[in-house]
């Protein structure tokens, strides 16, 4: 069995933004999809552990900001390989508040989404939240980033979080 | 509103497999992806209409080819805008049995994936189909086909039984 074929799997790379009271937070995810166009709902899988999936949790809405290609490793890296438990992500970064009151991450994305949970699905180490559409803003026609360009052409890495992680693997556990 | 921004969302493009006592099908999907690294898991949205959904709701398994970027339009049109109870879509196509017996399809596959059903989540018009991984090859090291690809560069149109169908949208009701 070769796992690595699953690497092969076709995703895009996005911000998912969400709130617990007063406290906002953003984490990169691969694994946004559109699971039905009537009514259009669209799905993330979100780590347990994640600070976001607490906040997704308590407020049950998300955003999604869908990134360009050219966004930079940093950025990317501020949203995913740190925890809002140990710092402030959205220093220096910017957003605007959502219809959902969701952070909205605007820097380096094409378009947005706003989506209300409907079901979080247990999926053991992860939780599937399906999510129906309440809002969607195209911004830019920049080419969107996928999950091979940036491993391939930006040498990106995987957080051990993240549902796409093999251990083992080179860079995974960075 | 704008519910195109679900278009930049990115996926890759897979011909899903299944049985049904010695029926064999498959089709078209843009919905695979990995929910679990521990243990690998992967997700796929399946029409409730389709043949193939009724296959895996038989067999409890589904294969999941991975479609290389230059897949001859034929070569999808076939899985992706006719129904096997209509024709018999296996007719001049190459296929293997897979560990599970589903049909897994080789002629443009990069790599594929063949999963155990633990789980269908009812989605509305879809159902989400939660699989284990048991079998996953890669066959050549090709760049693999995205949807964005698809409908840009090979100007593919898509069923309105797919979940990412917009109602009168360009070439979405073909």
């Amino acid at each position: 069995m070769e796992l690595n074929a699953l690497h092969k799997l076709g995703y895009g790379m996005y911000i998912i933004g969400s709130y617990k009271d007063d406290k906002l937070n953003g984490q990169v995810a691969n694994t946004v999809f559109q699971i039905t166009s009537e009514p259009p709902t669209v799905a993330v899988s979100i780590n347990k552990n994640n600070l976001t999936h607490e906040y997704i949790e308590a407020s049950k809405v998300f955003s999604a900001s869908i990134l360009h290609q050219e966004t930079p490793l940093p950025y990317i890296g501020n949203f995913g390989f740190k925890s809002g438990r140990d710092v402030d992500k959205l220093k220096g970064v910017k957003y605007i508040t959502g219809e959902t009151k969701a952070p909205v991450f605007t820097d380096h994305a094409t378009a947005y989404l706003e989506a209300r949970v409907v079901r979080g699905v247990d999926v053991g180490t992860h939780t599937i939240y399906i999510g129906k559409i309440v809002n969607a803003e195209i911004l830019t026609e920049d080419t969107c980033m996928t999950y091979e360009y940036y491993h391939q052409v930006k040498r990106g890495t995987t957080p051990k979080t993240a549902p796409s992680y093999i251990a083992g693997e080179k860079g995974g556990n960075k």
